[in-house]
């Protein structure tokens, strides 16, 4: 719809243009408008989980959520309408994010609690690269994912071997320490061993006995390495990302000297405005 | 077996074909009936460590755990029985992992709690990558151990000077905090010195004293420098490696060696032809 | 004010050259000066903070507190004289952190407690690398810092996905583990998934049930993967600092501005020779 | 003394050669037991610090403990006695070690409890890496070192940032939280705050109110980013460092064919020996 059609856009083209692009500027407002009520309809569910401000303001937040939920189903409708190939939508990421965005708020007349599913509308905020410095942002994200996507392989690999490794240790653990110190059961072991592992360390449930500690001991130096590997992966993966910088090619217009910072106004040689 | 013999193969052939290969639709079959096994095993194992399911499901799950047993050892005799050398795999990795899997549950016949070691079984889950875009995850995987292999030296220097620091602050934390503030023997401060520097922080034994807190954050920031050392030796590693070597799946039909590269004709174990 | 002048300086030039720069021995020695102050009075606002010291010692830390806040306010109306152009320091960095350095003190005769803010003096510190070594630290505190800069959008980016997904992992657990095991509410749930996700992990809220202990596993090993990426983003922007740019400790004397570089002759900022 | 005498050696000269190298026999076999004494002299000083322990088996550690102090001072002055420059020796790392190693038993007949110093011996154990593969782990030490070297400057730049950065946070934090929930003074709270931003994460003290822990939150996805820093600095640090690899130059006698893995016995192209 950008500069292809000189004819006058239909009512349809305009939505579009407005909804699903960010170029224009009802296109930019529109999408700023809408962040703002995705971040307030998602503190007011958040709002609404604090016992305190629900017994106080529990009516006005049950107001607030279903106006939200209205617009961003008009919203939804809208989508749908502006597009030329619905479907496609519908079953993309943000479809199905927009439709699952609205649904707990029904899906709470049946069953409690349901609504605080809301806070799915939190996905919804990704569309915020879209308004600030756009082209650059939606860049460094796809440098990002796509450095991600190159180590994958490589991670689900390490996954798969710490998985194994936590099963066993967790179940040592388990044969070691037994249920009176907290390791009742191999699941929960594993979960201690996850824990150790990942450097978390709650301290819900730690070694005891002499040997367990001893053995905890290994498994954290054992983590020490571990949390290396990922780190390595996605490091040597990103290394090899080529990124692009801004340069400043500015010549000084008096002396002719280049090489000035981008912060520079004036040239550092002969101390002429650049 | 693959693509040299026109004559018809025997059975130990085809045998060795689907139990140690998954390039057939037999060998692959083979191999993902035994992962589920596998999984299954490993599950009933651990949820019988559970007080409550063990109370309600225990004779199920015992029947369980020898019909896996039963099943495991069968096809740990037919691994036997299909491969030319026997006591080459028998002596490898996995030929000792296959035998551990299934000897916690004769074991248990006259230790109690012994089969709790079935979960070992969980190792031979590393088979997994040979199904699932197998070459491709094969050759990840011996890109990440080629990557660690390379920097082992590295880590054990590093390792070793950790233990030498983690003995020392020990001693220094035990005589500044002494028995009543947890810090009870000079091990156990070895063990708060370990959980300390690796980032854990379990906190069941954390320092009360001014003296022993402000010695604890030198500890932290030195762990903070600390732990950039081995995330540095994995990154660099990782970044030198270049090229993928790609490996295939074939195991040699003569003495089980696996990690062919793909242009090998003849096993680089036993020369025998692939 | 180096090598460029031939004529007698004014005071005012003596005086720029002692309190902006460290290259002459008053320059040096009048920063000395400064930094023990400024580390001094940290102290004694520290050491008021702890309830026995300021029982016993209290009068004592009272007027500390008021000497060196008045040696503080000399020193700020002595740079303001030094300068040519007072205003571009004090709406420069160090301008106001040294006029928030003062601030407190005069605060605290008004609101009790206020006089704590006065550990704001410790970013005065920053100075440090001046005095020191200089050169050498500078050029690699603006390595680092143009590192960090460099990464700034791959960083929001990532933050901003943390964040998306903090929320929505906070929720879950609030669902799943809900008030009695300690999450409260979604607020709390996401400080508890911030406290999981970033490692750090107190322990003062745990998961108790199985549902979400599992839960947790999943999201700690996720968070494995996800401490990675700043790593990795910060590595790989090192890599390619490559030279070392030498910077001076010049302070242009009409506007105040520093970081020139060691072969500027003239202010990059006002044009003022240097 | 190696290779570049040929008169008969003095028993001094024997004497070095025995003490302070390891490529004879004799050197070889005084190292190993030097570092099991080492290792043993450790073990009694930890294990009387456990309180069972030393009530059971008190006067035997004891006596091993002079035993293995009269040895090392034996050994100290043997030392001494050949080398050619003893002064140069005794003010050399190791030669400060050494001493430090058995002084504390002599200190303890005046204190009480100071030969838990005797931990320092661990110290000594750094000289094994003398003995194994040596001059490969030393070269990978060295490496590191160096690497580690390299990167102090922007280390100790990190290190001053983050002081006065956890100097900032922790005040704040003790202005939020206050003393009744634990952060009962300003030491106290910069202990949290390097805690918590080291990901270390112990729980003695954890923020109780809605702001305390809203602003502990950006705390800690801030010392996510944080973490980062030091680890890039190492990571870039060690890439520019070159890496030696043992690349295999066997050629196939039979065939030719070259590219042959370290572990092949046979040749992959035509199965002969290698």
């Amino acid at each position: 719809m950008n500069n292809h059609t000189t004819a006058k856009p239909s009512w349809k083209d305009k939505l579009h243009e407005v909804i699903f692009e960010a170029d224009t500027f009802w296109g930019k407002a529109f999408d700023v408008v809408l962040l703002i009520a995705i971040i307030l309809s998602v503190l007011a569910v958040m709002l609404e989980s604090v016992a305190q401000i629900k017994a106080e303001y529990g009516t006005t937040l049950y107001i607030i959520e279903w106006f939200f939920t209205i617009l961003f189903s008009l919203e939804y409708i809208a989508r749908l309408t502006a597009i030329s190939k619905p479907w496609k939508y519908a079953f993309s990421f943000f479809g199905i994010i927009d439709l699952l965005s609205i649904f707990p708020t029904f899906l709470s007349l049946f069953f409690a609690g349901a609504h605080s599913l809301l806070v799915i509308r939190s996905i919804r905020l990704l569309r915020v690269f879209r308004i600030f410095k756009l082209g650059r942002f939606i860049g460094e994200a796809s440098q990002l994912t796509s450095a991600l996507r190159a180590s994958r392989p490589k991670i689900i690999v390490f996954i798969g071997g710490v998985f194994i490794l936590v099963v066993v240790l967790g179940t040592m653990m388990y044969l070691v320490e037994g249920g009176e110190n907290g390791f009742t059961s191999i699941p929960k072991s594993i979960y201690w061993a996850v824990v150790t592992l990942t450097t978390v360390g709650y301290g819900d449930i730690a070694p005891q006995t002499t040997l367990g500690q001893t053995l905890a001991t290994l498994i954290m130096i054992l983590g020490y390495g571990i949390i290396a590997v990922p780190t390595g992966i996605v490091s040597a993966e990103m290394s090899q990302q080529k990124s692009v910088r801004p340069v400043n090619t500015q010549a000084c217009p008096h002396c002719g000297a280049e090489g000035h910072e981008s912060d520079a106004s004036y040239c550092k040689k002969c101390g002429g405005r650049l």
